[in-house]
């Protein structure tokens, strides 16, 4: 079958941000799957057993540059299978806010230079017909007057996951490029300590299996540069693909 | 007329990016029909009277609480009939750029950092019924894989304008937002020292223009956060106003 092969390969899964919710779950997934796991994070990862651990001193060229190096070196000749960037964070505020500034700042950070480093990381190490992946948000699909940091950084998230796909983007050919785009995911930072349970709240183990399917069998993936929405209802979740672009 | 009463409110007109080919353009078409223009940018503006020179010593957060601070002190009990972001730059590189890291952070500083600038300046300076412009640009409607941070940093500046123009952005009731998005100017810098006329490049005249009717004239605005396309061909610029939103 061709998870089988793709196991057989032993080819790499990069987890950017592997130490989230999202993350730690993704990891474990493709972990009991049998794949060679590799988290990239401020820390190491209790789940992957290798780790690039991420430097915050200097700007971010320069943090950047040096996740390449680190990753290089970990790397070697090895290839991977999937970079599966689910960095990422969530922060409220409109344009009066006190703290807009340093919101956006952190949403940038979080969400688009981590997006970044997965696609150069994906240039030097994805392999032919690999898996590049990206997080965006269903709320940034439309404007966020609430949330202006958040909703921008996700949105440049989306149009890049769109400029990777496309032609002479420097990945490799072959290669697909998608953009998650969920509503809401049970996270314990979106639970907030509340045991509530939501049946419009995505499980996270929904999102590693629909990795995992991409991953495994290339010919479940929908066309590169898509933004998958995935949405909840009564439990029950769906993915719906749109295309990048303005609505007329 | 709409002009005339325009210019006996004495509303200011305030321009982020004033130093910059069209920056200046804008300044120019404002002053000569009798507004006080005030021009933000890293140095003096040649055409605008008053001028907030912002510094770039600190991160994005201080950069940006410091040209609030310097600009309020500036404008004390007066008000903007208007708020104009064209501040922006232009660098190429897809994701095996060896600069990727570099010109996305510029890409990011230039148009989404002086976006979120304008909007907060907005937000403490902008009458009932005043107007803010961001800059977008026609290319990051879709992908652009050769210029990865240009494209990622204008989709960003698109969806915020539509966040502004949500309920409870933070701008004052009766504000409208509007971004407009350029195909391409003709500017020094896209010219590049070649004096070939274009025959499809857009006069900065034309963008100011329209810039002056949409201050001058509530009744010939798009609806607020409207992405607004400005395209020319056969040397007739035209638009064309877009929602943001993911094409289906």
């Amino acid at each position: 079958t061709d998870l089988e092969a793709g196991v057989r390969e032993a080819s790499n899964i990069l987890v950017v941000g592997g130490c989230g919710a999202l993350g730690a779950d993704v990891c474990e997934k493709f972990k009991s799957s049998g794949f060679p796991v590799i988290s990239a994070d401020l820390r190491a990862s209790e789940v992957a057993p290798e780790n690039i651990v991420l430097g915050a001193e200097g700007g971010f060229p320069e943090q950047a540059e040096r996740a390449v190096a680190d990753a290089e070196k970990l790397f070697g000749e090895r290839k991977c299978k999937a970079v599966i960037c689910v960095a990422g964070g969530w922060a409220g505020g409109n344009a009066s806010s006190k703290k807009l500034f340093e919101t956006a700042d952190l949403m940038i950070r979080q969400s688009v230079h981590s997006s970044l480093v997965a696609a150069k990381l994906a240039t030097r190490l994805l392999d032919k017909d690999g898996l590049l992946v990206l997080t965006g948000s269903a709320a940034a699909l439309q404007g966020t007057p609430g949330m202006l940091g958040y909703g921008l950084a996700k949105a440049a998230v989306h149009q890049l996951a769109a400029s990777l796909a496309g032609e002479k983007s420097g990945l490799p050919e072959g290669a697909t490029v998608l953009a998650i785009v969920p509503v809401v995911l049970d996270t314990p930072g979106n639970r907030g300590g509340d045991t509530t349970i939501h049946d419009d709240w995505t499980q996270l183990g929904d999102v590693s299996r629909l990795l995992h399917t991409w991953v495994t069998n290339k010919k479940q993936r929908p066309p590169s540069g898509s933004l998958v929405e995935i949405r909840t209802k009564d439990f029950k979740t769906e993915t719906r693909v749109l295309a990048f672009g303005p609505a007329h």
